[in-house]
């Protein structure tokens, strides 16, 4: 039996989801530019139809770089006038790890939703904190958990498991590898434990949230985790290496690995891999590069079950549709782009794993 | 920054070991026709220049099997014909798993030496009476680990790690699914866990062995462990699922996943993976197939380091220098190709990781 690569389009139509929003319906605004991935969250609510009104933080020059990009934003005097502007929605935000909640705290008092990137706490209070203000005002606190939400093999992975390709699912494993590029690259909270919370705390939310969401599981124990310094004694707070087992309430087994170790010579930032078994198939996703191969760019799929084995590159197929239900969301008070619990568990979940590798299993050289 | 695919002279000459023993010098003889893992065993040594005597098993039909594949053995008319036989050096035995031991302490005690089928063990009374028998007689009791020893993407794994191409070996991580086929190809043994042992002792030893080997620890504890049966209520006793976190006395983290779920549409019986993570770099195995790719065959070889991504396809690069140097052991009483204790720590460590699994982390559906 050979295998097969084929186009996908039994999973994806390859129609990308549309505009979400009328022009003028739906206005939000940016506050926070500490991490990058404030452009890719904006980018996103931009394709999807929302329209971006300020952009504010303390350091003029990220301003001005996002005003570069963003040129229809207008700079904002100071937070308030963001959070009290009447016509933002919501709030979009890449503050320092342990600013975040309180800054959706801030905003969700004004009334307003909340996007802000992973992880989305650094502290077990700061979530109890925030389970509280979303019961209280009713406002959202949603999580930019980009290696699925912005992935299109993750988009097509889900579809995959809908159609029953590969059975009912046991185990999600996940690595996420990441780059820690030159040192003065980063800013000085990135090697600072209180500000960036620990290895599986940030890196790994993006992993325990996909766990739950492969898996099927609302709910789920850590089982076992580690944090380590292998490569960085001059940082002592960092943790370059961490890893978790995860065993959800239906029964299901997850394990994930992060690291700060991609080497120099990978063509990207990180080897990202997502491996799905089932009972009856199983899904590979080499999500940003398929390491020493031909085929080009990124999101590639591998379905394996009783047809064969197949290889599908989703990139174009089938778009994010997490930004224009999150608009959609926003307006009409529905949870069909990530609901509060599933956003708050993943979280938990990687902050739980950090305190318990922490207080039981650091790891390093002997 | 574009691939590379390089033939792997780097690290290997390309030349295969040759033979390790003159004609006449070396003669072993099976025992135990159990698990066809005895024909792999009984070819690499044979290769190597060992010379095959006796077949000794109480099923004749197993026993006609294997003389139409090794037409120069000779039928015994039972074991002690076998193990008193003066001229046999070595029992190279796959004999039902809970069996192995004491066929092992009968063979040291005729002074051969002992090769057996993994897992070498089902319980830690039968290492413990292993251990104390190899002291009192000084044979040897070794192991086919074979999704190390022969396999020739593990020797060139095993030569870029020397050579430095990945600095410190950080963490590795081994899954080893599994192809379970027809339920009526399966001997009895197979459903029964006082037989086989459960799935991280059996299976699961060929990870622990590659985690011990390729993160160079000569000890390590069980951190978390897990086994379930998913998918085939009507057997039990059967573990169609395992994993196991390992912690390293030099601190490396090991983890590992094994299953029996390999779908029908795959074309070999398992895309075993594993990953080595070092500070400098990191090496890929894709040990029986590239899936879902033009590559053919097995022993894909992936090294990412500074210099940048590298393909090697290991077929026919090393071959396996491991039956050569078992032969030279035996003959000159060294431990070059495996040592005692590395054979027995790899089955310790998969014994207590069912053990801790059976007692504390049973998952499966709620």
């Amino acid at each position: 039996m050979a295998y097969l690569s084929v186009d996908g389009r039994r999973w994806a139509s390859g129609e990308k989801p549309g505009r979400a929003a009328e022009p003028g319906e739906f206005k939000f605004s940016a506050v926070g530019l500490d991490h990058g991935h404030i452009y890719s969250m904006v980018n996103g609510l931009k394709e999807a139809g929302a329209e971006l009104k300020y952009v504010w933080d303390p350091d003029p020059d990220k301003v001005a770089a996002f005003l570069r990009r963003n040129p229809e934003a207008k700079a904002a005097r100071c937070e308030e006038e963001v959070l009290e502007d009447g016509e933002t929605r919501l709030i979009a935000a890449a503050a320092v790890p342990s600013e975040r909640c309180a800054l959706g705290l801030r905003a969700m008092d004004c009334g307003k939703d909340y996007f802000t990137d992973k992880a989305p706490f650094t502290s077990l209070g700061q979530l109890e904190a925030a389970r509280i203000k979303t019961a209280a005002t009713g406002r959202k606190y949603m999580v930019y958990y980009s290696e699925r939400l912005h992935t299109e093999s993750s988009v097509l992975a889900e579809r995959m498991i809908a159609a029953g390709e590969i059975g009912r699912v046991v185990s999600v494993s996940g690595f996420g590898p990441h780059r820690i590029g030159p040192p003065e690259s980063r800013p000085a909270w990135f090697w600072d434990r209180e500000k960036y919370g620990g290895i599986l705390c940030d890196i790994g939310s993006h992993q325990a949230e996909q766990y739950l969401f492969f898996a099927g599981e609302e709910d789920a124990e850590v089982t076992a985790a580690r944090v380590g310094n292998y490569g960085h004694p001059e940082y002592p707070e960092l943790n370059d290496f961490g890893d978790c087992a995860l065993t959800g309430k239906r029964g299901t087994a997850g394990y994930f690995r992060v690291d700060w170790f991609t080497p120099g010579g990978l063509r990207t930032w990180g080897d990202g891999r997502t491996l799905i078994l089932g009972t009856e198939g199983y899904i590979e996703m080499r999500k940003f590069i398929d390491v020493a191969a031909e085929r080009p760019g990124h999101d590639h799929v591998f379905l394996v079950n009783g047809a064969g084995e197949q290889y599908v590159n989703a990139s174009g197929l089938t778009g994010c549709p997490f930004f224009g239900r999150l608009i959609r969301d926003c307006l009409e008070r529905t949870e069909t782009a990530m609901t509060q619990a599933h956003a708050f568990k993943a979280a938990e979940l990687s902050l739980l794993a950090q305190k318990k590798a922490e207080e039981g299993r650091t790891v390093s050289w002997t």
